[in-house]
């Protein structure tokens, strides 16, 4: 990574590091930085359902933007939940506390039944949160983050009713009745791009997908079922000036098929050889992550010296912004936190 | 894989296979064969904790045997638990249905309490189990396969108190009580290595690893922590004449890792490609996986065509023994079964 050598503000510190431009040091944020671990989002969200929290303009923009102070986090990402825009297809989500539906999605039938509307008409709270925290942001030039479920881990729900070790009867379905999935993909995947879409519109600078269970696959299954969805929702969302991000939970063995979606930012988890996806990814991407959530537990400096190694190991890349390998836990220790993003201003500091 | 031009008994068959000398065929069996998805195996277990059922020396024995005529697996494998040892000592652990722990182990002075004894003393049915095995499968040359869950996951269960997600706090022990961890591991080593060796002496021809959370870390943790453990239980368990196979479940990431603990054969899922493993594990190892075991809900002509890929990716490794990549599932289909085993065969006709 060539260094620039002004110190760049935020925001362009993001943009350019997703595109491979030179940077001054990686920035950084976390996957769910506004979370169960700070003190701060408890008391907002106490007495509030998960869902509300969601649709709560006033109290969703708040807890959007505490990381930046208490955390020292760089970058915004709209608090929200991979199912809201499912929410707008008339289906009934319960959070328990992981979403589980009464109702399981296995017919065709079912999915003729989904409503296709707009994700700006169904859930607005959303584009008026984002609008909002665009807003707030704009003196500190501190970019901000939309995001969507990828329609595999979508439909991993949908068709399982709960999450799941196996997700079973997720993949059974996957060789018994591959229409009823290949139709609901095909529908969940315009409604993701038509919700990054209206989130782009609203003022997200950048986008990321999350796809939490396509590492459950193998590489041959990967590449029927999740990469054209990836493929298609790159090729549709994809602005000039609005990076896409594409994350995959627990998908070492895929970072080939990974990249070949078209993204351009790959974000992987600490099962990751940070040397490998640079070098896989050459120019074509650059690479996010990849710490153990888990290791946000050690002391600051064992924190700062694991920072320094996988900036090192990420030097390849084209660019590199710091992140986790998977989003902060309810036990993830504020002062870890803190040490993680000190460590990435540790790092301008050469 | 060189062929041996005479068809060879099953257990001739897995040994050598294990030892990576020729075969006719690669030899077949099934991670949890004796389980719930066989009706014949419910009917035995009605009414009966599984705890229970380990120690009931005639049902574990019926139930054992089960797999070989009902859905023609080629070796059988005692029916146990990995929790069965830690049982002996003294250690209170309840199955709901996943092991869990009332007073989860997390200092020094709980894992000093732990009673330090001769698995033959504390678990005697284990062995009288594999002594019975032994001789009813004698006639028919079928092999039998002792096994034990690896320290780590023991560990990973004991001191989490039960599965999770995230293995959290033993993670937070791995970088905050490295010591306590350590203690724990180093008797938990001590205890599998005795145990092994005792199944051996019963009379296990093969004996199996199985290490299920070790894939939660990276590379460099599990270097640090499982490695070691490996290769201390190979170094003290491997007999010239019985093969050690080590599974990771998970571990894609970790293969050449896997590969340095000195086992005979390397267990792997589906998430990795035999290719590679058969690569890298040369003349040194071979490789047993990799289907996953969601699969065996295809059609039979689709299995058939999965195993014979699965079989021709494994060609260039020195043997390779069918398997799935993690356990039979209680939803697995019989038939689904019987088509596996049934194309393992057809690759000797091929």
């Amino acid at each position: 990574m060539s260094q620039a050598k002004n110190e760049l503000d935020p925001t362009e510190r993001m943009l350019r590091a997703c595109r491979g431009e030179s940077v001054d040091r990686p920035p950084v944020w976390l996957m769910r930085q506004a979370g169960r671990y700070l003190p701060e989002y408890r008391q907002i969200r106490e007495g509030t359902s998960f869902l509300e929290m969601c649709s709560d303009v006033d109290r969703a923009v708040a807890v959007s933007l505490q990381p930046i102070d208490l955390v020292g986090s760089e970058a915004v990402i709209l608090f929200s939940d991979i199912f809201v825009p499912v929410l707008g297809m008339g289906l009934e989500v319960e959070f328990a506390p992981g979403p589980t539906l009464a109702d399981p999605i296995r017919t065709h039938a079912q999915i003729e039944a989904m409503r296709q509307t707009d994700p700006r008409d169904e859930v607005p709270y959303v584009f008026e949160i984002l609008r909002r925290l665009r807003g707030e942001l704009a003196d500190r030039r501190i970019p901000l983050l939309g995001f969507a479920g990828a329609p595999f881990t979508l439909a991993a729900y949908l068709v399982e009713g709960s999450g799941s070790r196996d997700f079973a009867t997720l993949k059974t379905m996957m060789v018994r009745e591959p229409d009823v999935l290949r139709s609901l993909l095909a529908r969940l995947t315009k409604l993701t791009v038509a919700y990054l879409e209206a989130q782009i519109e609203a003022g997200a600078q950048v986008v990321q997908l999350f796809d939490t269970w396509a590492g459950l696959l193998d590489a041959e299954s990967y590449r029927e079922w999740v990469l054209p969805v990836h493929r298609e929702i790159a090729r549709s969302t994809r602005r000039e000036d609005v990076p896409l991000i594409l994350y995959l939970n627990n998908g070492s063995h895929l970072l080939e098929l990974q990249l070949e979606a078209g993204a351009d930012v790959i974000s992987v988890d600490w099962r990751v050889d940070l040397e490998r996806a640079a070098s896989l990814a050459g120019r074509e991407a650059s690479v996010q992550g990849n710490l153990d959530p888990c290791l946000l537990a050690a002391s600051r400096e064992e924190i700062f010296s694991r920072v320094a190694r996988i900036a090192e190991q990420a030097s390849g890349a084209r660019g590199h912004i710091l992140n986790l390998g998977h989003g902060c836990l309810p036990s993830t220790p504020v002062e870890g936190v803190r040490a993680f993003t000190d460590a990435a201003r540790a790092l301008g500091r050469g």
